[in-house]
């Protein structure tokens, strides 16, 4: 009885102990205290070391990184849209898979120290599965600030305390990823031929719409589209590049 | 001079027409009257009838929809969230890409009654240009919504409005998506032979992760992965019949 006592206890201390360099942790993250610890904890609790529950279910940040990831989009899209007032939904669209990507992520999750609160096997984890670790956990860490202290309190916060100190949206804005050369340079590296051609155009009021197809060795690749030659011819090397594996699809 | 007075008054009664019309839409459809009521009528603007300014900006509903479809995704992650709280990231993902994809939120859009309201060109749009007419202009509105009313009425407009009247829920999540004997079906009906491989198993702490590879008349094509040999193959099948153009990319 004494024992159990003791082992209660010091459950209580340690997890004491940990929750308050969570508290301070948070405090200096976010800006304000947790008002719901809970759900903090939870945000920082990887998949390798959550309990399952009586009724089979798994506790860990999965679920508040699925709601932290569709809030973080809302976010920076009514960001994007109030600071370009002028600018297209392509340009717009294109900015914010910019900054919210897995590696941008995964490396601002580090930045604001997220390697000291999460709490993750250290043992049996390979580091291809952890590659995301930090970008998921800050995912999860915004779900919990939105559930904590709602929408407009969690869009200040993505806003002042996570984009605007470390991205330079100006420099994002200017760096023109060019995928057309970058999949000419693959298929040089791997002596594939490859051929852009504008395979249909639409005549759309004012408009044209064209359809670029990539052919790389004989085959026929991605397709994409666009109000110039230019921007479809660029969309199937997106495209090209995904279907082929060398960039991430969105 | 008269005239010039005559077709200033004749503009601004046509428009105050349509606005009229427009504001009674708006009341029906989302539940309160307009409180910017210029959100709207760009929402409801379609590009192809969209004029230039003087800058070379485009002002149509294209950055509404843009808005609207991130504020949409946060919404309904957030309702999913809290309606299944023991349901897993997967499952809310899956629910949420069957509630909100281009074809579910066209047939919303219509029943709604939003093809009264979308002013687009009808003289010189193709049919294929506009199978999502309905659906985008659903987005913007949304979008329009939450610039007008902010996150927590656009909240409510989506999920009491739109969400719980038109959906069924229950049914939606009772339904099961076998991407896997589509897949056969297809491969079948076109006498291609198919075949599923297990070709990678990951042991992660207490989990196996499967991953799956589908090879169709001897080329290979989409890779899966699942905590089970089912729901990686079930992957590998989906991603097979999007790269095969079968289902659309989520």
């Amino acid at each position: 009885m004494y024992r159990a006592a003791k082992r209660f206890l010091n459950t209580f201390k340690r997890k004491s102990n940990t929750d308050k360099r969570l508290i301070t942790a948070i405090e200096t993250i976010v800006g304000s205290k947790p008002l719901n610890l809970y759900l903090y904890r939870l945000a920082t609790l990887h998949s390798s070391v959550a309990n399952v529950d009586n009724r089979g279910y798994k506790e860990s940040n999965e679920r508040l990184e699925y709601l932290g990831d569709a809030i973080l989009g809302a976010a920076i899209a009514d960001y994007l849209f109030k600071k370009y007032p002028f600018k297209d939904e392509g340009f717009l669209t294109e900015i914010r898979s910019r900054i919210v990507n897995r590696e941008s992520l995964n490396t601002l999750g580090k930045r604001i120290g997220l390697d000291s609160i999460i709490q993750y096997d250290k043992n049996h984890s390979s580091k291809l599965s952890h590659k995301s670790l930090y970008g998921d956990t800050l995912e999860a860490l915004v779900g919990a600030v939105y559930l904590d202290r709602g929408f407009s309190f969690c869009k200040s916060f993505i806003i002042e305390k996570l984009i605007i100190p470390y991205f330079d949206i100006q420099n994002i804005v200017e760096s023109d990823v060019n995928f057309k050369s970058k999949l000419i340079e693959w298929a040089q590296k791997e002596n594939h031929s490859i051929e852009f051609e504008i395979i249909h155009i639409k005549t759309e009021g004012r408009h044209k719409e064209f359809t670029a197809e990539v052919t790389v060795s004989e085959e026929k690749k991605g397709q994409g589209y666009g109000f110039s030659k230019k921007k479809a011819e660029q969309d199937a090397a997106k495209k090209t590049l995904q279907l082929l594996g060398l960039i991430e699809k969105e």
